[in-house]
């Protein structure tokens, strides 16, 4: 298996839908567009932004070809295939091979609590039947378990782990994965919560994956761009624009749901694609709605779909 | 649909494994049988001691249908159809339709984390789309939400939905239950841990989903018809032997796997059947089944299979 | 040192105050006639509901006299000592011991969190230097550590430690407890949360600390004797009502001191004392008040100082 | 009141004791002198690293006045006044004040759990009655309440208020409470956790107040000064040495403890003063010292105190 390294910016995207069941098929094709024509460094589908766990099976596999397809090349595409059941993931594994992804990312499995051991033996497991290359996905808030930093060295003796991606938005713990992972001079570290992707990379990770950017793909890139630069004045001016959306675009809704909400209905309000969600969550209602206008219109965003 | 009244002592089965993607056939047809001699008033298949998620789809169809073929109707079936995708769910709840089983229960989605009111909407759109009546299973160590009492009535509302299996060891939150649903009578309010079944049933309860019921059926039959009679110095007496199970089977692994490791190796220690394990868990090596067998023996307990 | 036995309905006071720093002392002693009025077991102050942490020292040593000096032997007084600082637990049990007070109740230091081997160190440091038998308090949800049962019998080999309350609300830790103290027959397991007492007595715990017992302590005193006589209709049926009063009279409020604020005012709405509150809590304001006084009026209460 | 700007390193420092309530003079004498010597922009005492709740009053009262006489005006004394009861808080303060100190610093009141409007009043009706500026103290791990932006934006209309440092280890969290506090330009901003330190004044922070410090005062300063450079090569560099410190000397212990036993265990070896800890914690064992002796040697320590 050829050795990738994953740098820079590589949007999370969501899933546009039309029903529960159904992609909504044109506004995915413009949404890539939209995204790739900010100059990000790769595509993630099918993780927590792209809700891939309320989705079913069939519509996963569909995403996975038709994304692939759609990019044709242009930049690597990274599948999730985070699952419960390890026969499954290996089975979305194998679809995003075929299709032509560039690698798979998986989260523990979240429905029971692995121990670091049961971690350790789960992920060699998987590697081993994978035919792409595996970012691990740290990501507790959503299954209740962190990737310890000498489970991570464990886990990356394996030659097809290649990174991991961190949505802990904890970085002495960040801080620490550096430091263990010194030894392993390909492994990639990626920021997962976009407001913190400029000190990460000023401390020596090597991107984002940062949700912020399917609406605005060009910001986050021209963020990553000035901290590998060192240019702090432009960093901190950068910060200022991604800390007003966090604290706004993302607290619309009244549930933990709002960030999710608030992505998919901005890319609505800015005409890309349906704001449809699968179930346990539904799309913002028209005040909401009008509340998130009003928002990006506050921060000088063009609404062409009120 | 017709309405059925759930009570009794209805065991979460473990699935008998040979492999990864494979049942242990024979094993579970013994294990079937051994808990229906125990006399137990239900069977429930693919819960969390049942290790569902782990499980590939494919298995857990293949489950359903040989239960429900074997079970012929002696006692209801209740299949798990917890999953983070609505369609999946319903898809599995039709399977569990066809093949003759009683009832669906579902733990809400385990991924994100809903609301409220998502929890709301989640089930009433679900209840909609099933064709079996639903219980509903409150697991928030599992999932991370509890489904309030106000929440469970919004959703009670629904005449497919029966009952609740509550796995939260949050007596004052059962109590809360008990008194909510007083205006529903014909609902079900189910104890998950079996430490605490005979308290819940004296205060009100209708029954247990107790783990321990795989491995000594009649203990936890016994212990609920002496609750039900009020018989106190009985309910005490088997109390003392509940715990002591729960002490000693339940702690022999350094994880939080330890119960559901300790359940099937003791029925590999009976002869009943397998004790493989799906990843992220792995079966007891040869020092911790040999410490099971001792405890067994001296709880009194034969050991066949040492 | 004498051993003493506590079993039956201690309710944990509350302190009558009239501002910051300053004693209700008439409502302190109509506040301690109405319990005792109500056929208590003994008398808890300076506990979680006493608002002891939010108490200048000097006024908890007034408060130790003032009560001593009223009850007169009546009932056993029990004096908390729960301090992050073992030397000023020492010193609290010292003025309590010369009051003449019965026994000390202490909760673990609760600013650091420390491990069970760290517990099991301070409390035999403590108990070598106490005047007074010693109550252990498990009240994990303020002091972020549970006393695992282990640790309780470790502590228990010191002949001043004498019981544990227990307001985990967790019953099967309870069971684990009733389990590992049956070595030390004289030692006291008794519930913190009221909506809990009466199952806790019929599996064998020795009775309740109850909050609600400031306000109605005859109805804490007759669940008790019903749960001791195993008179299981006459239990349900005072449950309702203990229920009834945890889901209206503690959720008045909008934050975590609803339960503080309805106890507190409720004795001020029957015209037993003043409602001030130490800070960081706040006395209901009007409308709050006039909700409360609602509430009561539903369940049949007299309100004598609307 | 004068308004002063903190900004810099400010250690929180250990408190040195000969036994459970007497001061190791001439241990604190060389401390102070140790951490002055490395170009320490102020002191903080009585923090979580000082053990402050472990110890008595009147114990604290002493330190107060003794670090006071010694620090002499050279740098800026903050002293810690947390505590459960605010009279106690304000009598705290009041010694300060009369010592000479520069400010005082407060967590959340920590035994209940207070409501952001609880905490707005309960720091309203404080800094009322400061005789000097405060610092607010975020310490979610050991108070269980967080300062949310908006608390702190109300509290600190209050002329009194003057900074926060915050211990959160949450980097989301202190980029918006930089973003709130752009209105008020003169409030201090510092970090906890050290290993946080340089990107936060990269990010637009004032400094830290990091436990390290106690030990190796300079590397500290060293770091403040190159981030406030933007010489992120020499931060870099100096983060790897941090990190090895955070990753080896507060890993020694078994318990959550590890880290203050870490700090005051190489500052006996380094022959600066006593390592004795108030209970509930112990100082190191001989095997953990002579472990800890190894690792500082790794590091290139001296160690003069085996």
């Amino acid at each position: 298996m050829e050795k990738i390294r994953i740098k820079g910016i590589i949007p999370p995207m969501i899933t546009p839908l039309e029903s529960m069941n159904r992609l909504d098929v044109e506004g995915l094709e413009r949404l890539i567009e939209h995204i790739l024509d900010g100059g990000v460094h790769g595509l993630f589908i099918l993780g927590t932004t792209g809700e891939a766990q309320s989705l079913s099976y069939d519509l996963r596999y569909e995403l996975i070809e038709r994304v692939c397809d759609q990019v044709a090349g242009r930049v690597p595409v990274l599948v999730g295939i985070t699952d419960t059941s390890l026969y499954e993931s290996v089975q979305m594994a194998d679809r995003a091979y075929k299709c032509g992804a560039s690698a798979v990312v998986s989260a523990p499995p979240y429905y029971y609590a692995p121990a670091q051991q049961e971690l350790i033996d789960f992920y060699l497991g998987l590697a081993d039947m994978l035919p792409l290359p595996l970012f691990l996905y740290n990501m507790p808030s959503h299954v209740k378990v962190v990737f310890e930093p000498d489970t991570v060295k464990a886990i990356a003796q394996h030659p097809n782990v290649i990174g991991l991606k961190d949505s802990s938005a904890n970085l002495v713990y960040f801080h620490s994965l550096i430091q263990a992972m010194k030894s392993h001079p390909g492994f990639s570290l990626l920021m997962g919560p976009e407001e913190l992707t400029a000190e990460s990379v000023l401390m020596g990770g090597d991107g984002g994956v940062n949700g912020g950017a399917n609406m605005f793909p060009k910001l986050y890139v021209d963020m990553y761009n000035a901290a590998v630069a060192q240019d702090i004045d432009e960093v901190r001016s950068l910060q200022d624009r991604i800390m007003a959306i966090s604290n706004s675009v993302y607290k619309v809704g009244r549930y933990g749901s709002s960030y999710l909400k608030g992505v998919k209905c901005t890319c609505s309000l800015l005409g890309i694609c349906n704001d449809f969600m699968a179930l346990p969550f539904q799309k913002f209602n028209a005040p909401e709605r009008a509340k998130l206008k009003n928002i990006l219109e506050g921060l000088g965003v063009d609404v062409v779909n009120p």
